[in-house]
């Protein structure tokens, strides 16, 4: 996958900290030719993180990025250096693919209304961690996965793309997550459909397509 | 419908204060014979309720009781004259549709584990009133219903039934609406047929239903 002058593809970076399934998703979507998207550059928080190698192995440059002292967020320096790798590979949006960071405000206005992530539930209900286990808890009998556009708060912007699946009489945490997985991978591509044809508007919190492209 | 010695249906009351919609449903159902469920009684807290005209063109006996002086609950002398009602009528069962007052300990205590309730959304998403609205200005793209257990709380019992419908792009509170009555139709049968099997059983707050009867 190169870049061109005139290619009129979405130049995404995706941020993970993780095994990068949902990169995969992304990834296959757009060597398939079904989002007009090219995955520009995957960053990481994490040195060793599985994402990255399966960027190389998709031939997308992959880095690590010292994301600095903070643990959960993204910010002062470290916030910095992403913004700058970000810059250095052109890209237009940004992609959460298992970031385990919370990103603040300068990141946000950098890319304002163009960073996307993924949550494991059907926001607003079960928001946060392991949410797959709160619904079950829960007693839910459906579930899902939300991509929603990234802002100030946690789990709380306005959302792109929602998938639902059941939760099973047996479920164990493990199957639900499983089974809501299958449902993000098809739900990040959508998402990325949508944002890559220039046509999503937000009115209140609701996020529009207009005509489709 | 007539009630005998043998009849092993589940003895259901259903309480309401509007249209009663979600009772045709359930009328519809146990005469198709697709649920064993017999409705015994309709107890509203509106005078004039078309909930009661319904029941008593499907030939179930109907009764405005009066729920006393206050407008938002069930409590005191009313909740003594619905228990009495309810009695009198030998409900194993209680189906709240569309009954606009809190349910308090004295009728949850008379049936535990026994009194059902619809709500218009995937709770615990969008609790409360007009949640269709609720659901749509938040810009969820899966909306629903819920069918749960009451309990003390306000739409927190545990779940029975939930069904999903999408949020389409041009949706008003009305159409959203109408979509979502649509599975309360057919998740409210499927709940009562849950609870008439009687092999519904609750861990945690996970609804469980064991081997199908």
């Amino acid at each position: 996958m190169t870049s061109t002058g005139t290619d009129s593809r979405l130049k995404l970076a995706v941020l993970g900290s993780g095994r990068g399934t949902n990169l995969q998703s992304i990834m296959d979507a757009c060597a398939g030719g079904a989002i007009p998207v090219q995955v520009v550059c995957v960053l990481s928080d994490v040195k060793d993180a599985y994402i990255l190698e399966r960027a190389r192995h998709g031939g997308i440059p992959a880095e690590f990025v010292d994301a600095g002292p903070f643990r959960t967020k993204l910010e002062g320096a470290g916030e910095k250096r992403y913004i700058e790798r970000l810059r250095h590979y052109g890209a237009e949006a940004v992609a959460l693919a298992g970031f385990m960071r919370i990103v603040k405000r300068g990141l946000l206005d950098a890319f304002r209304g163009r960073i996307l992530n993924i949550h494991p539930a059907l926001l607003p209900a079960f928001p946060g961690l392991e949410s797959w286990k709160q619904a079950l808890d829960y007693g839910a009998k459906v579930a899902g996965c939300t991509v929603h556009l990234v802002d100030e708060g946690t789990d709380t912007g306005p959302i792109v793309v929602q998938r639902a699946v059941p939760v099973l009489e047996d479920d164990t945490p493990e199957t639900l997550h499983a089974r809501i997985q299958e449902q993000e991978h098809i739900a990040y591509p959508e998402a990325l459909r949508a944002l890559a044809s220039r046509r999503v508007r937000i009115e209140g919190r609701r996020v529009r397509m207009g005509q489709k492209a």
